[in-house]
């Protein structure tokens, strides 16, 4: 089974949008083992767009075309669809009445241009999944079949998840279920993860059990991806659960999450579970910290604040760091320390260090001291970033929060 | 003049990259004047790029591929560039120099593979930039043209703007020189502006001086890009400079930059022009203000620091905040002052709020109250802002630091 991705709208040509929703729909679309061999994008005119969904549908068996089903006179991929089916339009009393019921609820009237999207091609059926107005289309053409989706991206992911991986997994016959499972890891280079993972990588090639991927995610940490196939969800689910057994064996405690859980997430989670509480004293990352902590909704409960000491005398006068080299293990420690008791918590992470583009106090660009109070207990660790000022930044805060996880841990 | 972009690579296909080459090209074209109708994705495969590049090359007059010009195997676009040119491989005694050259000063050896990179197809011209070890090709078919430059963004975008954008406008015997300049506004949403502007854009589109366009860059601002085109640098340059001046007179003080200058940088440099210090306060930012200040390499001279309270009695503790309601603009007054005076900083701002997802004392998701101390002078600001948690929190960001600007800007 092979299907093209068809992006349509002039400003993706533009460069004012890139285009995501592409790189989501491949990657679901190589998750369930449809082969993607093409991409293309096409601006708002109509005799280029039936052209780029023939030349599409030609080379492929299935398409799924995004954008251009919005209401407005510029949104022309109803009638392409149409021409490609050699079909005429018709209003879809379902649509009429799916898009009257959600104005009704926000208590307006349908603007008339709204009826457009209730016309649908000939032969269309249209997708279950709709949470906008504008509704998913399966346009069957000759064994073929295009899929019109909308270019807003959870209108489009939710039809996609929904109904057209199933579908093509249908078409294709393989009634197999897929699925994946990712584990977030930090402490290891990609190099090194094969390396630990070598012998287990080669085994599941010979089995077929599943695969592994790794993925390179910045401050995300370094992801570990299981897929795995089987006849039933319960049979993929325990495939998986296996595996990922396996590897947390493997790898120890370098993995940190599972899916969507975070480093901040998870340092919180476990603060919360030992009912600790957490104050940061930021230099060099300037308040990051504190910032992807508080993203997390429910922070509160356990993240009291932090404090930016960017000038060295906010540090002294601050945080009762004692006067003299602020780039230092006991800087970080003292700044620890310091946070605890100004901001009354029971966990005190510090990091001082240089971000560049100069260095300072004869320390390199690079130089990064993370100070850690749990307690009475006080410790520091000095790393020696590669990168530019942002990623130096993003490094010193998933390693200072990977030494808390650690630490509570042991605990 | 019309030209196609091709990005070639299996891992933009599986979703594993997003593919932010085709945007920044699309839009470098675009603003020079260049048409783009269709844009495509392809992967590793000689045969489906020989195919791919062939029919960009039926539609268009000129065809920019970008990737697969590294030294590994899978690196195959010269071989697909020879295949269309009906040409064979010839190594290119240029390139190997520059190649050596570039090692040598890292003092490597360089390894056999690179050798790949020095093998261009017979009849192409190398492209005088070249900031990596992959050279870009100008590659004549017939009266067409294939450029290829390498997927490295930096190597990509100085090929781009260096050779390629002049070459295509010279081959459309187009002369004239195109530039534009862009204003960074905060305080009017996008029709707001169109409507500010209505008059002058009727203007223009008569007299055909320049372009205006708008585009909504959410924490960066709302930007105003003015686009001339002319016989010369000096006289284009002339046009935009006089445009400037007429948009900045009718829009006023929500400009608050131009081109690069980003928010934070024009209130570092505001303070720096009237040596004060800045400390900040936050609660519903939990750290972003800090973080984003932070982000610009010579904030130290300025930016203090920060406290984030994002407990209550932090801000009671430790800012001196009255105790009472926190999301009020009495608190947000408090944090504000008590912040100068815990830091030791001539400049205060405050944010409290609730970003959700549940109402806090009563106020509801999106209430932010914004403070603001300049010596003794204090004042706040409520707002009630639209949005999620992350939305919510970048516009309270650009927000107080746009109310601190103005402010500044009447001493």
């Amino acid at each position: 089974m092979r299907a093209e991705v068809v992006a349509v709208g002039t400003e993706l040509l533009l460069g004012q949008i890139v285009d995501t929703n592409s790189s989501w729909i491949g990657e679901q679309l190589a998750l369930a083992g449809i082969d993607v061999h093409y991409q293309s994008k096409v601006g708002d005119n109509h005799a280029r767009m039936v052209d780029v969904l023939q030349v599409a549908l030609d080379r492929n068996d299935a398409v799924i075309v995004c954008g251009g089903l919005g209401p407005t006179q510029d949104d022309i991929t109803r009638e392409a669809l149409a021409e490609l089916m050699g079909v005429d339009l018709v209003t879809d009393a379902v649509v009429v009445e799916r898009i009257q019921a959600m104005f009704g609820s926000r208590g307006r009237d349908m603007p008339a241009n709204n009826l457009r999207q209730a016309e649908v091609p000939e032969g269309a059926t249209v997708i279950t999944q709709q949470p906008g107005t504008a509704p998913g289309l399966v346009c069957p053409v000759g064994d073929k079949v295009v899929y019109a989706v909308p270019g807003v991206p959870y209108e489009m992911q939710e039809m996609v998840s929904g109904t057209i991986i199933g579908d093509l997994r249908a078409r294709a016959g393989d009634t197999a279920c897929i699925r994946s499972r990712t584990l977030r890891t930090w402490g290891q280079s990609e190099s090194g993860l094969a390396e630990l993972l070598a012998d287990r990588i080669d085994e599941l090639d010979r089995s077929g059990a599943a695969t592994i991927a790794f993925l390179a995610s910045g401050i995300e940490g370094l992801k570990v991806r299981i897929t795995a196939k089987g006849a039933t969800d319960a049979e993929v689910d325990a495939v998986l659960a296996a595996e990922e057994h396996v590897l947390r064996r493997m790898l120890g405690e370098i993995v940190f999450g599972a899916d969507d859980e975070t480093m901040e997430s998870v340092v919180l989670d476990l603060l919360r579970d030992r009912r600790l509480t957490l104050a940061v004293a930021e230099s060099v990352t300037g308040g990051l910290i504190a910032s992807r902590l508080t993203d997390i909704a429910g922070a509160s409960d356990v993240f009291r604040g932090g404090v930016v000491s960017y000038a060295s005398d906010v540090k002294f006068d601050v945080l009762g760091v004692p006067e003299g080299p602020v780039v230092s293990s006991s800087a970080a420690e003292a700044m620890a320390v310091g946070v605890c008791r100004v901001l009354g918590a029971d966990v005190g992470l510090a990091v001082t260090g240089v971000a560049g583009p100069d260095e300072q106090e004869g320390q390199p660009v690079g130089t990064v001291h993370l100070g850690l109070a749990v307690g009475g207990d006080v410790s520091s660790l000095q790393l020696r970033l590669p990168g530019d000022r942002p990623r130096i930044r993003q490094f010193a805060t998933i390693t200072l929060l990977d030494l808390l996880r650690r630490r509570l841990l042991e605990t």
